[in-house]
């Protein structure tokens, strides 16, 4: 219980540093926004940043850990159904597109950055590789059930991939698309029969 | 015939400099890249550089000139058939997706930009929308015709402008997919008749 009011401040500093900074990136780039720009829009003075953050750079990795936390696909921890591929590319979309319409802090363009920016951030590649490996084991596993339309995998992971990677720069005041429109749609992709498309999504609304 | 010497280097010289901000961009980000690296790896010095171009922003906007020259997309210049808008659409993706994978000047690193930078370029978002208008009205005659699933034309949409914003990231040297697969697979968003989709294929090698 020692200092319980700095402890306070704190906890509200930080998190004031953490929004503005997000703020100031999605506005200016990474590159556009300097320390001084943060601290000057949080109301603090430069010293007491780095009391918070080693600097810009751990604001940018705290940020993008809590930009991950939430996404079951980019963390490589979507869970497969036993028998059901076509359910799981659904649930799959639907849940990352919830995440992304729901995420209050924009961490868009620290995710997109030209490679002297993106070096600093390697688990944006990190995460988007184990993405791309949870969307080719679902697609492998329903072409294999015979489920999902054997030609052209390759093009379709890559559809799939630019999709997720799209996803978070449509902007959140103009989509007038529902996730669960989005992952309907995508299973065209995969699935030529549109009554078999009903089925999957009765049945995901069935497990919701 | 007045000064022929000094006009092929005008030629070279401004050639580098586009060049090497194109490859400067693409590596440091257009933010990153300040007017001192460019004329160094040019090896001129910065008086030269202004000499022909204004500054930095005025290279910007060369290199997207150059970029959108060749697309028929972004311009909107494309020309919709009599009575096709399957092979249209088709067609529409296979050249867009030739364009961008021939592209010897990465423009990505302009493209995509947070807005204290986009502001600066406000053509890309009219090539942007230029393209989702086209997309939006094959989409439209698709539909009317009966040719084009009609459910869901908002999300499809989305997928179609999603595609051809993220076909420009795609590595082009690990790119294991052709513009025809791609457009082909495509298709899939919209007919669900896989024959169809094999007789538009068809149809598009035929007038190719």
């Amino acid at each position: 219980m020692a200092r319980p009011r700095n402890a306070d401040t704190t906890g509200d500093t930080r998190e004031r540093i953490l929004r503005e900074s997000a703020r100031l990136f999605s506005e200016l780039g990474y590159q556009g926004a300097s320390t001084r720009a943060i601290t000057e829009a949080v109301g603090i003075k430069q010293p007491s940043l780095f009391h918070y953050f080693a600097g810009k750079e751990a604001i940018g990795h705290e940020l993008i850990a809590a930009r991950l936390a939430p996404t079951t696909l980019l963390t490589g921890q979507f869970e497969h159904s036993e028998d059901d591929p076509a359910l799981d590319l659904y649930r799959l979309f639907r849940n990352e597109m919830i995440v992304e319409f729901n995420e209050t802090i924009d961490t868009r363009w620290l995710f997109r950055q030209p490679p002297a920016v993106a070096e600093l951030f390697p688990e944006w590649g990190e995460a988007v590789e184990a993405g791309r490996s949870t969307m080719e084991a679902v697609l492998e596993r329903g072409i294999r059930a015979g489920v999902f339309l054997p030609g052209h995998p390759k093009a379709v992971l890559e559809l799939f991939d630019a999709i997720a990677n799209e996803a978070m720069f449509w902007p959140r005041d103009l989509h007038s698309v529902q996730p669960d429109t989005f992952a309907e749609v995508l299973l065209r992709l995969v699935i030529a029969d549109q009554p078999a498309i009903a089925e999957v999504v009765k049945r995901a609304q069935a497990t919701a």
